[in-house]
């Protein structure tokens, strides 16, 4: 792609252009071998495309999100986590469908080619990528406001992938590990919440460099009749995963995971309202048929696996939490990138 | 993904707010049914991620582009035009490996969701989609400076994509097309150029609205060495298909075709050297074995499928002009992103 601004517009400050790379150095240099090695790549980086070798028998699984600076990580994030995130929400997507992941397209905007940023973005996003065998197989560079737009692409055996919409009213209700941390973190960063402590270092690293269910997803399409991932808030996500499988959901409060750690920084109650309405979290929230509950819970211990029993699919449309037999009603039930004006 | 910001900075304008649609009623009505059905799409627009269906005997094909505003396009440019271009330059890197694609995946950053902006940009995209049987499979909206990131996804049969690095000294080298026309196309867009009469509409067309040749791409399967689509300029993705295949180009000045629009617009003499450094072309470049050209010209006849001879592959490294036995030299021979301090 011809980015025509940087040489043609008279406007561009001469710093911008004081770099000291150039682009097909810098992507020589980062992308090159950036990520897992794979057999399955013929060509990776450097044409004008991929070329790439899909299992016999299973079907394709793509996911794409962006990260725009100062909307999805605040201004002057560590580059490290920057990387790692615009990688993690993907495979996140993907563990959502019971896929496993095997390469990942990038394409970075970013003001100026700074090599040390270059170089921290990018072995947060490798060692990400090396851990799960993803292969960085193409991308794309250019001059503009900081954004990051990463596409995976992996596998499922055919017609086994996890969908949010095969629940039905009397599943019940799970999430993995404990949700809420991650909005802690985010405002610990922010200055909003107190960042001394074992505590918020935790709840930092929570949202800092999340950790994608890979492993737990694949599990689940032998038991799971729904799943959705977590990224907008569980209330919300298991809302979107009732209204795609036709039902309603409720959420029992008391059985919402909270983690030590939120509890000590924000107290008992604040933890649980952040636990169902923070987001960022990159969980799973999954529905089991009843009668599979039993298998669900021998063949994948919780204890082992991290994941809790919170509710149920219902007939009738929203999403509920009750405590004490009562629906609670929470300010924030879901996130909507545009708000409708009232 | 969650986009914190516009809950929780108390710094964004109220009238950011205050648009009239929320994210999922923006998808519902604008991305689901973007572009071609196909049959081998099993989950679309609308779970965490798409469910595709891969033909057998067939390689994967993938690419990523992302245009940003005032950096690709000028500010205030049809969102139509948008749209079209975001799908086109991914087309035309698919085209330069002779793929032929299937699936697009659509990363759109705006600033507000204005309804007949999104109608015009999708619009735009679904119509190129839709002439070339590509479906959008899977998107992410988010709020923030206007950027837009699609990757396409597409077929080969196994082996036989074209690559940059397949040609040899001696293989002759062909550009379809008409370079240059889109250069001054977009500075009669910037007002760099005067805007009335026909050939400055054609121009504007070209810019605005360019052809990715998917067609003739499937077809130099059987036909070209190397490939390379022409995005930053004829000399200087010539030269990089060149160096990928180990050798220099030789581009012969008189033999590079020029637009009559061209050559009224800019006059002879500007209008070759646009073709050979303008950019955005969505153009082909490729090379030719010798014994091959008589094979090529007699079934795929250049009048018909628009394409020239303009050089050839040589030892050693460079992309040359020659004029009268002389090496020309350009102010620009290529485009670089970040260009390197000097």
């Amino acid at each position: 792609m011809r980015c025509w601004i940087a040489r043609r517009a008279p406007s561009v400050p001469a710093s911008i252009e004081r770099v000291s790379l150039s682009e097909f150095d810098l992507i020589d240099r980062y992308f090159r071998s950036c990520g897992a090695s794979r057999a399955d790549v013929r060509v990776g980086v450097g044409d004008d495309a991929a070329i790439l070798e899909c299992p016999a028998g299973a079907e394709l699984v793509a996911a794409v999100d962006s990260l725009v600076d100062g909307v999805h990580f605040p201004h002057g994030s560590p580059p490290a986590s920057i990387g790692h995130r615009a990688l993690a929400v993907n495979l996140s997507d993907l563990a959502a469908m019971g896929a496993r992941p095997a390469w990942a397209l990038l394409a970075l905007t970013l003001p100026a080619a700074e090599e040390s940023w270059l170089a921290e973005f990018t072995a947060g996003f490798a060692a990400l990528a090396r851990a799960h065998d993803v292969a960085l197989v193409g991308g794309d560079t250019t001059c503009g406001p900081l954004c990051v737009t990463v596409q995976v692409l992996g596998h499922v055996p055919r017609s086994s992938a996890l969908l949010r919409s095969g629940g039905r009213a009397g599943d019940v209700v799970f999430v993995s590990g404990t949700p809420g941390d991650a909005s802690a973190g985010l405002a610990i960063e922010q200055g909003r919440l107190p960042g001394a402590g074992e505590a918020a270092a935790y709840l930092r690293e929570r949202f800092l460099y999340p950790a994608p269910r890979l492993a737990l997803g694949e599990c689940l399409r032998r038991h799971a009749s729904a799943c959705i991932d977590v990224s907008d808030g569980l209330l919300a996500d298991a809302g979107k995963m009732a209204r795609a499988s036709g039902c309603g959901v409720e959420i029992a409060y008391e059985e919402v995971p909270v983690s030590q750690e939120l509890a000590r920084a924000v107290g008992a109650e604040r933890a649980r309202e952040l636990a169902l309405t923070g987001g960022d979290d990159y969980e799973l929230c999954f529905s089991v048929r009843p009668p599979q509950v039993a298998r669900l819970l021998s063949e994948l211990p919780p204890e082992r696996w991290g994941y809790t029993r919170i509710g149920m699919l219902r007939e009738g449309p929203g999403a509920d939490v009750v405590r004490d037999g009562a629906v609670m009603s929470f300010s924030h039930s879901g996130y909507d990138h545009f708000p409708t004006s009232t």
